[in-house]
């Protein structure tokens, strides 16, 4: 079965102080797409969106072989409209405006054909939204989800629900220290296992990330980017690229997972080198192992035996 | 020769919520010699005190195979004496008092027998008197140095005097952007290797470390600890594991500096598991080993050829 993606699909309005798009395809699930697209598909996306999409919209996720037979597309209605603007240092952002339209009313609705699902990845929705999808699977296997502060600080206790059935959160340092209520990362991850998933992801940013299994952590560095043009779907990208690399495998070993953590780390990379999805769209298998071996570089030494 | 280590020698007063220790031998010398020490000996320290140290204090460096044939007792004078007192999270300190007394008037003097020493290492003290130390040495080859924000603020002109004549900065991460002006720290490397160090290393606490050289980024983890008992001296037992490695291995190649900011890290991880120089007064070779692979297995991953 192809691995299964539920989360928001946007149009967006993104302006940094190097460019501005308008119109712009977005939102959680097609930043996961891109990014999981270049290791296994066709994946399978569900979704909302208005009767406003461009071919172009449509085209792009064609091209990547994602199977979009789970988007709802609402006649007459308008997609999820999302507006920002990063300041000159990138690490702030305004909203411009939020229009939730067709995605206020969201009922994930999962196609029969991917029911089977025994991979998915469910993406910073309601948590709610998020159980109710793991309600449609008749026999899911490995569920990775993502959430943010909004969540945690409005909707715990669902949150908490749907934590108990999930193997992998993917979560950053700040969203992990609200989570836990403990500022020391390596507790708050031991703190979040004990809330159901076997696996924590926190990442860092320009530091890097860090997975937590049973008694065991690995620490991936970041890529040393000089500039970066855009961070939007930088952390969707990483959780793409992390799910679609571990699909394609089917390897659950901690070993691997290392690995999927250096993939979505990969594709963050790139994510946020180009504008809007753009660092997504036209990669080639060989880029991106090359920047894994580079990261493999960038924190590999070895031991000697001198001492 | 033996590695040159000059830096502060001063008298603490530490307090966080866990513990608190009253004339604790301190200072920057006594952090890096303790460090360096498990490495490489006799280091040679220069410093200044006063006559109020206690015969322990000085068993304590001799233990260690510290030569304190430079170490200036000034009779009747008091030494440095610092109080300062943690926060809750420990990443807040309060100074309670500085008091300089004979380090005031800290006047560098290189006994006779190490002016030959072809490693040293400057810990952070006013850079007229670091450069004042390497106009003392015969033929210095391979030297590193740290500073502090209260210089780069203060006293600019005179660090850059200096910057042009070491090989390797130590430095953290809002000091970098401080020097160089410069939020990306990537960037910031690179303009701080412009005004003369080889290498630029930038310590980010929990973040591990980055190593700078040409053209080349090293990503160190950081150890992953639960609980940090006193963080005073982590950024000295930095530079004392690194410099001491690298002077016993006598390889100065970027492979080689790679193992030395870890066992930088390592030594620094040890250091802020007890309190004050508890942490670095009673370890083994094989201890620090030990741990040194655990750094390593914490960043290891290793590739695959399935994509």
């Amino acid at each position: 079965m192809g691995l299964l993606i539920v989360g928001s699909i946007a149009l967006d309005y993104i302006e940094t102080p190097f460019d501005k798009i308008e119109n712009a395809l977005g939102g959680s699930t097609t930043y996961i797409a891109l990014a999981s697209s270049y290791f296994t598909g066709p994946v399978q996306i569900v979704g909302v969106v208005g009767d406003d999409l461009d071919n172009d919209h449509i085209k792009m996720l064609e091209d990547h072989n994602i199977d979009i037979d789970g988007l709802q597309i609402i006649e007459g209605g308008k997609t999820f409209r999302y507006g920002c603007k990063y300041h000159y240092d990138l690490n702030v952002r305004d909203t411009l405006y939020t229009e939730l339209n067709v995605f206020e009313s969201f009922n994930p609705v999962i196609p029969e054909k991917s029911r089977k699902s025994r991979f998915a990845l469910l993406g910073n929705i309601h948590p709610d939204l998020q159980s109710n999808v793991l309600d449609q699977l008749d026999n899911p296997h490995f569920i990775v989800c993502d959430t943010m502060n909004y969540w945690i600080e409005g909707w715990l206790e669902s949150l908490l629900k749907v934590l108990k059935r999930v193997n992998v959160l993917i979560i950053n340092d700040s969203e992990a220290r609200l989570l836990s209520q403990e500022p020391n990362l390596i507790k708050a991850a031991a703190k979040i296992q004990a809330m159901g998933p076997q696996y924590i992801i926190i990442k860092k940013g320009e530091h890097g990330a860090l997975l937590f299994g049973e008694d065991t952590v690995f620490s991936a560095p970041a890529y040393p980017l000089e500039d970066i043009f855009d961070p939007t779907g930088a952390g969707d990208a990483f959780a793409g690229g992390f799910t679609g690399y571990l699909h394609k495998t089917a390897d659950l070993s901690f070993e691997n997972l290392k690995r999927a953590v250096v993939y979505g780390s990969t594709m963050a990379s790139f994510c946020v080198q180009k504008f809007s999805t753009k660092g997504l769209e036209k990669l080639s298998t060989l880029q991106i192992h090359d920047r894994f071996l580079e990261f493999k570089e960038l924190s590999r030494f070895d031991d000697d035996v001198s001492i």
